[in-house]
């Protein structure tokens, strides 16, 4: 199975990016995962039409053939295990592309609804998008330690 | 008011330390927080032994007029908003010094419970405790942003 994470942004912490670039190469031991920045150049300064042309996006960048889950606030919460179960389950059903999607600053539109089958909350607090990308590829690469059934390495 | 953090651990990523420093001085805009690091030097191979040695570690360093929050999986989830609120509440409370413990690799054993008043969650997923500090003084500057009503800033 392949996964992709899609995020909306530009690079902004350098030292963020280093330590999502870590641990993208630790999970590639395991399986082949790509990173894809989205670029908005909608310079709009109304929060609708970000969100807006941020999900559209998002939307044109998807193909048939993904399985989308959201990582969004208002997803399910849920603990390690049951993000690595989840995972698992996807492999075991012969999922072939799995693509989180993390999207801008305003969130998405209703639109993403059609194309998402599952939505994910890594915490109920709020973090910075940067934030997110980086919990987001530590839960995956302990997930997939836990598949594999191996220790956790930190560095 | 003060706030501190203590954790019981060894500085294992710089980037992540840099990340922690940068928010740390953000914060230290709005007031006094200092992160300490206390580190056990308790070589035990037994989870135990080292989980009462680190409680020891944390409770030897408290003294008596701080309140303390502990860090933990199994607190209470709280979102941004409630954990800014929280915040808000002991500096007008009148509470001198608030202080955030996130324990080391096997958490606490129950003699905490005598020294923390408050016991919060992050996250349900697990994080490296490396990972819960930066989650942690993320959240912090973001609380006191809210409560100072001014712009969150990325850089």
């Amino acid at each position: 199975m392949k996964i992709k994470l899609i995020y909306i942004g530009k690079n902004k912490s350098n030292n963020i990016e280093i330590l999502v670039n870590n641990y993208q190469k630790k999970i590639n031991h395991f399986l082949n995962f790509t990173i894809s920045c989205l670029k908005n150049k909608n310079r709009s300064i109304k929060k609708e039409i970000i969100k807006e042309s941020d999900t559209k996006l998002i939307i044109e960048s998807l193909s048939k053939d993904e399985i989308i889950v959201l990582l969004d606030e208002k997803g399910k919460d849920i603990s390690t295990l049951e993000f690595s179960n989840f995972i698992q389950n996807q492999i075991l059903n012969g999922g072939k592309k799995l693509t989180f999607v993390i999207g801008g600053a305003y969130g998405f539109t209703k639109e993403i609804n059609k194309y998402a089958k599952h939505k994910i909350s890594l915490s109920k607090l709020t973090f910075s998008h940067d934030m997110a990308r980086l919990f987001f590829v530590e839960q995956l690469y302990r997930s997939l330690t836990l598949i594999n059934n191996i220790p956790y390495h930190n560095n």
